[in-house]
């Protein structure tokens, strides 16, 4: 079994309220010298068998069709070492 | 500037409704072989200055305080290289 | 066509840390006198047809199974008059 | 105390991946006649005092400032009775 990650962001110019919510609470609890927080979305996907250049093709179509919004949003996939 | 990164899944003992949708959702896409699909969140936080082990120490506390709950979730800290 | 609106939240006993980061931000950005925040999902179901006590049934069933943890999490059905 | 929602949901122009794969993992599970899902954010504010007109356009200002983008989402505020 073999484990990829695709995390998707909203794209850098897309203003992200859940990020700005938790920097905005961030001082109140004493943490200070945070300058900016940005929330997303962590996919694991568990694949049978081995990570084969077809299946990361596959993992990209994926992250395009169902795990994003391309229009707003980025993914970065990478395969997980751990587990 | 650094940035850190945190993700926060459910406990794989937590039950994952949006995951299992997911997963749910990929045969009739056409796509075989993912055994299974969990969704969690993913924070990046951009830190003034270096990360500093003192620093690391103090988003650990915004990671358990803010950003997940202890009882049904885990999250991982690492720093990230890109950007 | 008919829509129906199931709201998921945490259980009142389970720590919501997003609603949480909300609530820290608010008094920064000049907001007083809100005691909780809780943030949770809200999912809205186009049905084909009537909303019928049999069709209500199946979201009962949809929400358990697919768009809710029960362990964690509860959720309410109300059918929408809004469109 | 008195409770206010904030409803959050992506523009109807928006695609909505998390709606969709709700909506694809339907027909596994046996369930037919959806026509379309939608997934967006609820927040429930509970309020000291009560809900006054002025008290009313501070929630707006919140929606607008923290809890949604309004270049993507679209907000909807409404006095809960329940609770």
């Amino acid at each position: 079994m073999a484990r990829v990650v695709v995390d998707v962001m909203l794209k850098p110019e897309i203003l992200d309220p859940q990020g700005k919510a938790v920097h905005g609470a961030l001082p109140r609890l004493g943490f200070e010298g945070v300058s900016d927080v940005r929330q997303g979305k962590r996919f694991e996907l568990d694949l049978d068998g081995d990570v084969t250049e077809q299946r990361l093709a596959q993992v990209h179509e994926i992250a395009e069709k169902l795990l994003s919004n391309p229009v707003i949003e980025d993914y970065a996939i990478h395969v997980a070492d751990e587990s």
